[in-house]
């Protein structure tokens, strides 16, 4: 008893910033000033009550003291960073951090929120996906005129036997394919790296109890590769449905063009991107979308982004398009602040961190 | 090999009539004629050019003369059907026939067609759902006028430890169940009789592969009773989506009123109706919409159906309407014409039928 009255924490003197779109739980912090005594945990909200955000740029020199550990999803100013030796992000992407001095610092572990985004992330893409080929939008548009459209009048298709690609089989990927498999679907995998037995195909990420296929259990077909070549193979195995789940680096930026929408063309394969925008180049899916090489396109996320309101994608046919919402959902917080308490937990303990990004390759 | 060639078939003097929204498969017929030698298929389409439907009264005499099998959705007039031994539907359900004289002769066998609905139907219950819980009439509408809105604009509630209840733990409610546990939604279903023992939870109607819950593992409670009672119970376990897939009988005509509305309003449950439109009180439901007590209704049946211009089910809020086009899928009559396939195989070996229909329950 006395002994461990009388431990000092690994995190006694660590000083933790959260910088979330949600107001701070009390009882939490309480929690955690108590299971680690001497931390001190500063929990400030960056939404504005006009559905903005304020940025770590804005925040006052005092709250950024001695700061030891930071959560948050943008990049703050290096100087105010000196101390800090570990960076729970609140995104699963690193993009806004690439070129930040921190995030070159070695000794800096970056942890990701993996494994927070995949129910809902997975649920649009089901849901738009869905949504399209079940007409949704037809019998909204028929409902407004109240008219009860003859059921014969339009061909439907459900997803048995249809084949869904996920280009980045992570932890999104994997609740997708979950999710498509349940529907009856044949799921594809691509990986970056290849991934020849039982173990390599784990992920061992966070995971919502319940969801997504930590042992890699789903896809009937693995493919890997970062040559263009790899991917352009997988892209070319009659995907009905491809789901983009790569992150952007200099490496996928600008991956989808022309050449990428002909090989789509030959299964009019449905494009779903909840990634990120610069992934796709944007005049071409506009051109892929006008002369119908492709069924229908889900966009979650654009290039540019926002995009401005005179943008031609906008109008484009067959594209449904939402402002970078996916990730949204009532308990998301709860689930990233689970993801920094597991990492204190683990610093504490002496463990291996979870969600920790390779540096090289950004993920 | 003689014993085989001279074996008759217990189908060689039957005529076999097919109605249904599809042109003839001439390579089905021409298979079961040679599978079964003296078989005669007759197979007409119902279907017009302008998307309507011709109904049996509409076929002349001779296509009945000697139908001794009837498949079909509409109920033919009941002299047309004198020698018909067996009636496969082309439905799920039967209540176009609880008084036809034909219906009432206990040793003419209808069989269902379930099994064949329930991966559309399910990804249409699925689908409707995501749809309503990710806002997508909304990005629609903000689509319309190139409106980027910011992400915080609006709440999302994943599907993660909601609870889904389906009354009507059928065919079609159980690939609901698998898509819903899937979502890492908790599953609860009723059914009218009780199922105590793992072996009554199975489910022996046709199933594609791959789908559905055939063992019946999928929920984590079951409620059964055909009482008003026992529907008001399972009702008030605080459903977040309650699918109805009951079967319309006059036990289920009106099921769902206003006391039941009220029962639904503690947690605002979401309704989607994929069975009968009469299993609801319409003026109850738009009543319940338009005071909030349900959050959304899914309609694809209504009542009455087809659902008049001018009918103010149409502008109550939150509900989303489509013509009873569920079921419909690319891949449906295959699948119907499969089950036929499969009885005529069992009539031939002397086989039980498969999706039997119990008379006095009518499913």
């Amino acid at each position: 008893m006395g002994d461990i009255a009388t431990r000092t924490s690994p995190l006694a003197k660590d000083k933790v910033l959260i910088f979330l779109s949600q107001d701070p739980n009390e009882e939490w912090v309480r929690k955690i000033e108590s299971l680690y005594p001497g931390i001190e945990v500063r929990w400030i909200s960056n939404y504005t009550p006009e559905g903005g955000f304020t940025l770590p740029d804005d925040l006052p020199d005092e709250v950024w003291e001695g700061v030891t550990i930071y959560m948050g999803f943008n990049a703050p100013p290096a100087e105010r960073m000196s101390n800090v030796r570990l960076v729970q992000l609140t995104s699963a992407g690193t993009d806004k951090w690439h070129n930040h001095p921190i995030y070159k610092k070695p000794d800096v572990p970056f942890c990701t929120t993996n494994g927070c985004h995949p129910p809902q992330i997975a649920e649009w893409v089901i849901g738009s996906w869905l949504a399209s080929q079940h007409h949704f939008q037809r019998y909204t548009e028929n409902q407004r005129q109240g008219f009860w459209e003859g059921p014969m009048a339009v061909d439907f298709e459900d997803s048995v036997g249809l084949r869904m690609g996920i280009l980045g089989y992570g932890a999104i990927g994997r609740q997708c394919g979950k999710l498509g498999q349940a529907l009856g679907m044949e799921v594809y995998a691509y990986t970056r790296s290849e991934k020849p037995t039982p173990e390599s195909k784990k992920d061992d990420s966070y995971c919502v109890p319940g969801t997504g296929d930590p042992d890699g259990l789903v896809p009937s077909k693995w493919f890997h590769g970062p040559s263009k070549e790899a991917i352009d193979n997988f892209l070319s195995q009659d995907l009905d449905l491809l789901v983009l789940g790569l992150p952007l680096t200099s490496e996928t930026k600008g991956l989808i063009g022309a050449e990428q929408f002909e090989i789509l063309s030959k299964k009019r394969t449905f494009v779903s991107n909840i990634a990120r925008g610069p992934l796709v180049q944007t005049d071409a899916l506009i051109e892929a979308l006008e002369a119908g090489k492709i069924r229908a396109a889900a966009l979650d996320v654009t290039d540019p982004e926002p995009l401005p309101k005179e943008h031609p994608l906008w109008k484009a046919p067959n594209v449904f398009i939402t402002p970078h919402v996916s990730w949204r959902t009532n308990g998301y917080w709860e689930r990233v602040v689970g993801v920094l308490e597991a990492n204190l937990e683990r610093l504490d303990a002496g463990k291996p961190l979870i969600n920790v990004v390779n540096k090289d390759l950004h993920y």
